[in-house]
């Protein structure tokens, strides 16, 4: 995607420890126009696959995410990282937080995923894997059929697309950070 | 909103303490389409207040207010409520979680808000006020003009319209209700 690629090269800051701040269009500040544009562009890539349920990880995976639902046409459920009062029998997993320190969970009521359910992961970042993975164990546990994982921007030297590849389904990235540190950012060619 | 209120009364859940569960399509699964019908709705109630962000609170505000931003055509900005190492000077707020216990931060970052923002304000509910007291309060403290207050659900016998109304801006919510317990929901037939 062009105008995000723009984005990313003239806004984004990388702030050391593989982290890029983006804070003015995505992680903070969030550019509706440019999450709708994300939302179809999902839709293009991830069609065939016929996702019954989208499934994202809050905070930063829900305001592309709930775009890319209305693009397909279902439901969004977004995993909590705290559990509410109105939560009885959930799915649970732990995950090191790379912006916020220490683990965080991930919270699903099962009442949400069941077996007939076909389920596309969407987030904001793919970096080590270990949110999209742990969102994906969700998926299996719930006996639903995981059908792919799309991300808004991939941090490809950070491995989390291998440690991926083991659930067997498509991983389309909208962009791919092939390296930065404190002067700049290079981009995929293809992305 | 008809639709609002059809699925209020047909899948709300009341969880006693005041809360109202509507995890199925607005608080944790989320229903696109309605968002989208939702975000219109702001538009048409507030568009005259030509507000040019749009602020809400992390988690539940995103989905709703990410299609009202896309209506108006202006940036959202969602108050974090876990401080990210990408954020440098911020506004911050405690305010009491009825749904998770304790207190929450509430913590916006200062490049977003300048005294050249008109702010609206939307948020899922409306009940004792404290959140859109401590989003109004960023808003002042940053300069930014305050030019409405939106929700979703307002809890009419909780007070908050009351603890808003020193704001001097329009409040509008989509729907109201005036009573609920063990037995059943109770909605305002103006809403």
């Amino acid at each position: 995607m062009r105008e995000l690629r723009e984005r990313i090269l003239s806004e984004g800051q990388y702030i050391g420890n593989n982290i890029l701040k983006l804070d003015s269009f995505l992680n903070h500040q969030v550019d509706p126009f440019l999450m709708s544009k994300m939302g179809i562009e999902f839709w293009r890539l991830f069609h065939n696959a016929e996702p019954t349920k989208i499934l994202t990880a809050a905070v930063s995976g829900i305001a592309p995410a709930v775009h890319a639902a209305a693009s397909f046409g279902v439901p969004l459920i977004f995993a909590r990282k705290a559990r509410s009062i109105t939560q009885r029998d959930v799915y649970v997993r732990y995950i090191p937080s790379p912006t916020k320190g220490g683990d965080v969970q991930l919270i699903v009521s099962k009442e949400f995923l069941c077996n007939h359910n076909r389920v596309l992961i969407l987030d904001d970042f793919l970096a080590t894997g270990k949110t999209i993975e742990a969102l994906a164990d969700i998926v299996l546990e719930a006996g639903a059929t995981l059908v792919g994982i799309g991300v808004v921007i991939e941090k490809s030297f950070q491995g989390g697309r291998d440690a991926l590849q083991k659930f067997g389904v498509p991983i389309h990235a909208l962009t791919t950070i092939v390296h930065m540190n404190d002067t700049g950012i290079v981009l995929d060619n293809g992305s």
